[in-house]
């Protein structure tokens, strides 16, 4: 079972702002990235309408940030899930800036996704995390 | 029969890159909000799937750059039909920043689109425009 | 004293993911687009740099999504003044849709901006709110 | 002397639209990230304002669609430089689908880029590439 994820991103010059910063919308790219990589790496597509009928909306997305995130820099993001209910997963993502050097933390943020299926209208409901899923993950140990 | 419209664009702090100005895929954006909104103009909606089981991939995009885009700008995009074919329509579209004054402007784009049908398989093929649809549009007069 | 701003937004085609609802990063665009509107209001622009030597990074940023949002949604994002602090500003935005009906809140969210300035070396430090600013807004009364 | 360079991209979630494809303004954001590696490659960064005081604002942008790019695919883009001009250079794009199979041409594009600094007022004028630059990027043998 995993709970523990880590990916290697690059700010590309489209995620910056004329402050020259990486624009605080991109860190929600970069979790998502992290996110949908972290389910790869167990052997599965976050799209599984085709093989599981669930799809995976957000009911919350959130980020601290707590240092310049530039041009160029490469920042690694930890995801960890955070906690695993019947019905959806909070993950939270811890940005590391590794170069420019000195390694810094810049931005801490969490995002709860909700599996849900559509019935014949699109109306979305939530409903339990396919199994074959659900044995894969599980939270991590606090403090880990 | 319509051929051509304008819609103005306040240029976002998202769409600015750390160069201080529009970055250059958000042009390819305005156009699209343009082309959209012409069509709602229309009295129909671009995604006409469920009405006409046709979609509008794009087989073509291009922009010239002819001055800067900065923040807060005010651009009017002016839309021009350059061709109607049987299964597939051309934009030109013209950028003229209207504020902070004096009136400029600033690009030159074009984009075509294909009318195409998905078989089961997902597949597409280019199927000719919807009547309802093309008897709303007509290409624009040279000159115009 | 200013405390509160409303902006009408359509979800443009680029905003839409594969699941065919507004990407949950575009609500973050959404917030920005009213949050600079709302200085603009004021008379100011929040790029305001070279009359007061400040700009306004966010060190904080959350979303609620409590309802879908689709292509060609009219969305209304309401802006109020949650606290004003002698360096910092929190606003909350509360998502409406508008259209289609019935009108629907789709989400809540949340950004706290810093005012600082930049030494020569490019190092950000949080600095008072420009009076001339200041002075123009204020923290909603609970409950408004 | 270089004048190609490979990069492979993910099309990622956030690059899908709802029509289910990687929305066509992602097309840009992906050679740009590979003209940006390749600068990288030859030991410097596209931002070069402060070593050499230039930067490279698009003239033209443009890109043919060939084929469907979707979420999860592995897309190669080689760079190939097509021109070299005394103040411009101009690239030119090919998209190879990797994966899922088979290998397939999606698209092809190009961008000229002109080196630029800018006067007190923030005017940008051409200037001739920088000829620490310059010797180390060479036009691509024609049918290479």
């Amino acid at each position: 079972m995993a709970h523990e994820f880590r990916m290697l991103h690059r700010v590309q010059f489209a995620d910056t702002d004329m402050a020259g910063l990486a624009h605080f919308s991109s860190y929600f790219r970069f979790m998502e990235a992290t996110e949908h990589a972290f389910i790869r790496s167990l052997g599965h597509s976050i799209v599984m309408w085709e093989r599981f009928k669930v799809g995976w909306p957000r009911v919350h997305a959130s980020c601290d940030y707590t240092g310049p995130l530039r041009f160029e820099d490469e920042v690694e993001v930890r995801l960890r899930v955070l906690e695993k209910k019947e019905k959806s997963l909070t993950y939270e993502f811890v940005f590391r800036r590794l170069r420019p050097e000195p390694v810094l933390e810049v931005g801490r943020g969490r995002v709860t996704t909700v599996c849900v299926t559509r019935d014949g209208s699109g109306t979305m409901k939530s409903v339990p995390i396919p199994e074959e899923i659900a044995r894969l993950i599980e939270a991590a140990p606090p403090g880990a």
